[in-house]
């Protein structure tokens, strides 16, 4: 297949996938897509696309299925030093506390990520979102929160923009300095909280942060003081998302969707009433499945609720090195149907559509003519391939910004 | 990385997990790998290698960990026809009539295949286990009984062994015509058996049969019948191996081990009296955890069991259309850490000692002067780490018979 010259190309033959309306996947069959400078100007049936488009390059005649590029809209994708050696541990019998004897837990990854030089960081970082990549995603949310102090915060939130620019994809930065409390500020957590509000104003303005987010939880912080972060974000006019409602029910879900929060993430102990609050506000239910994967987690997040209430269902990786070391978006959306018995229609549009959506951005997710040349040409006939197959590598190619960048 | 010469070839560096003591990873650090004419000649520390080693090849330095080549030891990756509507009928709530009347099933892959061509077989099955290449196999079995009559299944055990001289792997080949009553014996499974005993030596005449195989099961064929395949397999001095005790508890794994089988698979509802024959017989246990995932199982097999009579572990992907749609063993073996919380060191030990084992193969599975040069360079410091991600590409170079192949 020849790459088509940058940023203007014309696919014709492939089944899209388009995800362009309320439900279904807008399937259209012998498609057609064209696309000028990174922008879709044509999406379907090649027998009605008008003549213009035909001049724009030369046409590259495919099979296959073509759907958005990925979006994974949840990830802690920039760290140092994974966790299998405690992972290894777990699995041999040891306990928690065992576990922390030995130094592990997130504070290790924190231990880690400070010692790690930005270069280092980033070194450690670009395989995995490389393989994210491969396998779909053209555009990712990378938390900071292993940094824990205003220079490591700032050198995860830099080295997650200089992925972005050094592989082609969007990368949206969210900073979530209130993601554990560090050793230094142990029993002093309002006094971090302080700290934290005190460094998001000088990161924000070196254009390091795109959205704030916290871990509401008892083993992490409350709503309180979740509240008072949000309270500094809305003054920078950022948008919130939230860690809720994971392992207990804080009302975490109804406080984001208080300060009108892209997303609220995990949920599994949402209420009704947190929920009602999501629909009001607009807020996307971001699932995890992976962690439910891997800690092998009973308690389903309220998927009929959520569906009911027509709350928008995301689906990320979360990747993490403690509880979600996925490297594929498409694995979590396998996960999401044994796991969660979400569709593989409901998957697609929570790693397209709906992921989008938790990430603000209004230009992407689907395939339809304005919006951004971001899709993924799959070697595969119909789009529940997705989520049937574990494992493998299915995308032929993956365009961003109308380039080939896998 | 330079490509080593036909044959020969010599890693300076790397960690290696020869795996060759009975338990432990046999880790050496800072190791040196050489092999000539696709056999390994040194696997140990650097620092002690025999100086004639050092002039086989042009050394490579190397970081990253090496293991032996993983061997999956039961397949079903020869099929055309995926079935990805079904999976998605399911997850819509079909019920399992529902989708047998759309023609879902095992038997509408026995259409498909019985409707392909020899090319289109090859062709179809090429993208699935150049994956599982991908991901680090070097050695795969793989099953006929998608066929169903002489010329299908001829046609599947033609197509398993052009996989393996095309892709440069060992392809072991079984012979499972014993998997599904065709529709044109319905009502007369004595009489399929009798077909399935007489295409049996045929086909070994063809050099296309390296193990037999059955499905013995209520919904599959019964004991007395097994036996009576078995017996023809014994006759032509072929070893057996059987998909035993998966759905409820027929006395397989017992029967497996009566014929000295390789191996028994699957066998959730196994007794601990057919785990003390497995024992006593040398029969490999063959863990499946694609299929418990995908099909949301509780049954686990008798792991503590199984440890406590010695009796080796296995872990294969099953790789199949219906069940277990994995195009990756390592992903088997995460799935085999998470559902079955077997180690990591022993999905590894399962996934290469063992399941060398269980496909009758003395010269691979370990790190070892005199066995074959089949082994993965992977980009990891430990091996937990196979077990530990979800997705990605973890190789950087597949080596078989001291060739990379991928
Ligand atoms: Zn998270
Ligand atoms: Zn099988």
């Amino acid at each position: 297949m020849v790459e088509p010259s940058a940023g203007n190309g014309l696919l014709l033959g492939p089944t899209l996938a388009t995800l362009d309306e309320e439900s279904g996947y807008g399937l259209i069959e012998d498609g057609a897509l064209a696309w000028r400078d990174g922008r879709i100007v044509y999406a379907g049936p090649r027998a009605t696309m008008p003549h213009e488009f035909a001049l724009i390059a030369s046409p590259v005649e495919t099979d296959g299925l073509v759907t958005p590029g990925l979006i994974d809209c949840h990830t802690h994708a920039v760290f140092a030093g994974d966790r299998a050696g405690e992972f290894e541990l777990r699995l041999q019998g040891a306990s928690y506390e065992e576990i922390a004897r030995t130094g592990g837990g997130i504070l290790s990854t924190v231990r880690a990520v400070r010692a790690a030089s930005e270069n280092e960081l980033l070194e450690a970082s670009l395989p995995r979102v490389r393989d994210l990549i491969a396998d779909g995603v053209t555009t990712l949310e990378i938390k900071s929160g292993y940094g824990l102090d205003f220079d490591n915060e700032r050198k995860m939130l830099r080295v997650a923009r200089q992925l972005g620019e050094q592989l082609g994809i969007t990368v949206r930065t969210t900073y979530l300095a209130a993601h554990a409390l560090p050793g230094e500020y142990a029993g002093r957590a309002d006094d971090y909280i302080d700290a934290v509000i005190e460094w998001l104003p000088r990161l924000h303005a070196e254009g390091l942060v795109d959205a704030v987010d916290a871990f509401c939880e008892g083993i992490g912080f409350s709503p309180a003081q979740t509240r008072r972060v949000f309270e500094a974000a809305r003054a920078l006019g950022l948008p919130v998302k939230l860690h809720a409602d994971q392992l207990s029910d804080l009302g975490g879900a109804a406080l984001a969707a208080e300060f009108g929060g892209l997303s609220a993430d995990h949920i599994e102990h949402t209420s009704d009433a947190g929920i009602r609050a999501m629909a009001a506000s607009g807020t996307v239910a971001v699932l995890l499945p992976g962690a439910f994967h891997v800690l092998r987690e009973t308690k389903l997040p309220p998927l009929d609720a959520l569906r009911e209430h027509g709350v928008p269902m995301a689906v990320a990786t979360d990747c993490n090195p403690g509880t979600s070391p996925l490297r594929s978006l498409r694995q979590a959306m396998q996960l999401a149907t044994v796991h969660f018995r979400l569709t593989p229609e409901e998957s697609l549009r929570g790693a397209t559509v709906h992921a989008a959506r938790a990430l603000g951005l209004t230009d992407r997710g689907v395939l339809r003519a304005g919006q951004r040349a971001d899709f993924v040409l799959w070697q595969i006939a119909q789009p529940a391939e997705l989520c049937y197959w574990l494992g493998g590598r299915l995308a032929r190619s993956v365009y961003a910004n109308g380039r080939i960048i896998a």
